[in-house]
């Protein structure tokens, strides 16, 4: 979405309110605003300028659902093993994401036109 | 997906083996199957027939996320709640889902381009 207040308003009534304040996420060109969902979060994402991956899907498809992540104990193995079973990756390797986590996406193609981030974490 | 056991050889070396066997939701015209993904799960779906609503979905956008499914108390209210701020509902009532639970679905205008799903569980 393009405007993330507008859609922590949206998502509030279902969720409760964000796990914490809005945070940019340089490497992607994004800001984001985490809602808790049980033990999953809901991440809402909205660019950060034109040239923003995110931009480009809004202007494609529309507000909707962007990707899907996944904890996994290690970004790189988990990238690694994707390649080495012939599937293509956005990433190599991993690299800064939100709160602080290494990240590293899947290209859709992988996961049957899911786009899936690996986070990294215990 | 129109494939379920591909999906499931797709997702399997991400999240392991299905929670049980493929199942036919007849009030959907869907056959689906879970994988677990921590405290939640990816369900993987496939249409029982073309008149499917997710034959529609993938005859129009291919595979991808159809839709986000969220834990209720009660799906009625959570249905009626949306329906009172305004927002436009799939079903006014729960219906029989998987697994033996009650579900029904927003519009995906309820939230921004998103079809939801409210499952009835404690």
């Amino acid at each position: 979405m393009t405007d993330l207040s507008q859609a922590v308003a949206r998502w509030q009534p279902l969720l409760g309110a964000p796990e914490g304040p809005a945070e940019d996420v340089p490497s992607n060109r994004v800001r984001v605003v985490f809602l808790g969902a049980g033990a999953a979060h809901l991440e809402l994402v909205a660019p950060l300028d034109s040239d923003s991956p995110v931009a480009k899907f809004l202007s494609s498809r529309g507000e909707g659902i962007h990707h899907l992540a996944f904890r996994v104990p290690n970004v790189d193995r988990a990238l690694n093993e994707l390649a080495e079973r012939g599937e293509r990756v956005v990433d190599r390797h991993g690299r800064p994401g939100a709160r602080g986590r290494r990240v590293g996406f899947a290209h859709p193609s992988a996961f049957g036109g899911v786009l899936v981030e690996f986070v990294e974490g215990p």
